[in-house]
């Protein structure tokens, strides 16, 4: 599945094959096939309970950040990067179910010759803010700490990295071995604007970071802040696009460091509204995080899983595509590509979660349906072209 | 506090005042003098529980295991760095008194480039390794997931952080409120073997790496490995030492680059039988991790400590000492200089404290008192010299 393309000559993997070797001897939890791992709630010891303990980042984005913030002066860029932090976290637990009872602690390792106090205060401020939003909406999410490390000699400029950990229900689990012949997929909208949001999102999230940043943006970036990338970058990639930071980006009210930077969009308010009336008949939920439209091939057997009414490309990805001429089929394993959400259920549900999604100014659609197969496979039609992954 | 000497223009903090303005805002948990943040149990809302959530890593000690990596092949060296991580949170949770029920997310950043699948491996055998061997003593930590990220535009080799949770009954808790007046403090060793290690440990933990690494070792190596030091250090502070790699560290079995990288002894076994027979008595403890032997400073109030009787200064610190011709006053604040725990106890448990640490292979002591006093401060007489710190 590994891409012997553009993303992986940039020292990256959509599919991490060598890190799934390291890991192939570790137990898979409770419930191998659920989107986390989830585990024994060796806190209580309750066996009617489990625990989900997840880690992940804003990864490369905080490199752009860094561009644009010294670029522009614009603080507030930060308070997108520990949003970007917590949701990679947050949308992960949400597709096992969990929405209450989440508890945050966030690293932060920086190169302190570069990042001051004030990016730290700005990261945490993001932080805090951002729970306090999920709070107002319902979505129980608290910090418990989080540790700041001086590491000039490991991170060129700053990585922001957040865990959380929850408890639940083992009856609660949504677990993606019910993905079953005949199931819908309902996509939700990765770009727009939610009535939870303050501003257009690109859609972008955080995958595929690498690769967007030196797609989209030209040498002059790489001359001005060398600290934001890889010196043994191939030249050929590394900021190999022709857009500025404040060039626009058409078709939306964001200038391209902007877009590129759009908060990653949570679905937690949707999802815990979704679980709130539908819980048991949800099937399994996918965040198509590092994989993005193939990610579902970890969480099925003797499936194949058709997206043949995907959302239009938003604006962001047709930039991308455009200056990279990336291969589609690899775009659409890259990123998310219009929904950074799917729910996996009967038919007759589609309606009502596309109504949910709608009342929070988020855009629901069917975009495709499982069937039965031997082995297992993704299938996207799009207008871009039909293409396989299994 | 901050010192304006070599460690700060490395770009690292022994003190990180910017960082503690920057969270100055934010809720200091329910024992505000406790070692780690100790917050409601929002988990099981438990009202006589509460919880501890924790993150740290192994710093820039993973740049020098790269540079042995690459230099000698030995990849067992990233087993200890895997230790070096759980540690820096295993003996920071036992400083508030938790030994069981800990959970562990492991965070690894790395280089793609530079760091293949097999240094992943031997960090993922290294932390279940590790962890074994603590069960096996009785302490209970337990493997609950991580993540692995590709983020060579940040990371210039690799970063291994790890988070921990912990539920624990509040009156269990140590609280170092209680440390007081007429207190000893029984000091143990960071160097020796214990019962539970392999081979000679140097005492260097994971604090200070990136002076002692500096310090220690000859330009050849930066020349060598560029990777493992920031562009940015003035040239006069990057591997100013004379020593390489694989040169002797005498008065002990080790190479530099073995002592340098002697994984971070735990404290965790000797701890738990201690608390087992007297979790009540023990009014304080303090992992002397960033900022060493001034550590205590941030938990007192109107209290002196001082620390008359330290153990001899290993022969690594001498080293680093000898070759960086640091003020001493400073190496105390950054590196343990021979013990890297200390118990704040009335004095008649003192013998059995040692007692129980001699049963482990591990030394203690009684290295000083704390005496009343308007305001705070820490006083150390040493062979070395005499200095306070407040």
């Amino acid at each position: 599945m590994e891409p012997q393309g553009r993303y992986a000559q940039r020292g990256v993997s959509a599919s991490k094959e060598d890190v799934h070797a390291a890991i192939a001897g570790l137990e898979m939890g409770l419930f191998p096939k659920a989107f986390c791992k989830v585990v024994a709630d060796d806190l209580t010891g309750s066996p009617e309970h489990c625990l989900v303990m997840h880690a992940d980042g804003a990864g490369t984005k905080s490199a752009l950040a860094y561009a644009y913030w010294r670029g522009t002066g614009a603080i507030d860029v930060w308070h997108g990067i520990a949003q970007d932090a917590l949701v990679m976290n947050l949308d992960d637990l949400i597709c096992v179910g969990a929405t209450d009872g989440i508890l945050v602690s966030s690293t932060i390792g920086r190169n302190k010759r570069l990042i001051p106090g004030e990016v730290v205060k700005a990261l945490i401020e993001g932080t805090e803010a951002f729970m306090q939003r999920m709070r107002d909406l319902g979505v129980g999410i608290r910090g418990a700490g989080g540790e700041t490390a001086d590491v000039g000699d490991l991170v060129r400029t700053v990585i922001v990295d957040s865990t959380v950990v929850c408890r639940m229900h083992r009856g609660s689990v949504i677990d993606n071995a019910r993905i079953r012949h005949g199931d819908v997929i309902v996509g939700l909208a990765s770009s727009g604007q939610a009535t939870y949001e303050t501003t257009y999102n690109s859609g972008i999230g955080s995958n595929g970071l690498t690769s967007a940043r030196h797609d989209v943006f030209n040498k002059a970036m790489g001359q001005a802040w060398p600290e934001t990338f890889d010196p043994g970058t191939p030249s050929s990639l590394a900021y190999c696009g022709d857009a500025s930071l404040t060039d626009p980006l058409e078709g939306t009210p964001l200038d391209m460091g902007r877009a590129v930077l759009s908060p990653t969009r949570t679905y937690a308010p949707v999802v815990r509204e979704v679980l709130a009336r539908m819980r048991d008949e949800v099937h399994g939920m996918v965040h198509c995080s590092g994989g993005a439209q193939t990610k579902v091939l970890h969480f099925i057997d003797d499936l194949r899983v058709v997206k043949d009414d995907l959302f239009p490309v938003p604006p962001l990805f047709m930039a991308i595509q455009r200056m990279s001429r990336t291969d589609w089929s690899e775009m659409y394993r890259v990123f998310n590509m219009g929904h950074r959400l799917e729910l996996y259920v009967p038919e007759e549900l589609a309606e009502e979660i596309t109504d949910i999604a709608a009342s929070f100014g988020v855009e629901g659609r069917v975009i495709g349906h499982v069937e039965r197969m031997e082995g297992r496979e993704v299938v996207l039609r799009t207008p871009n072209g039909e293409f396989n992954y299994s």
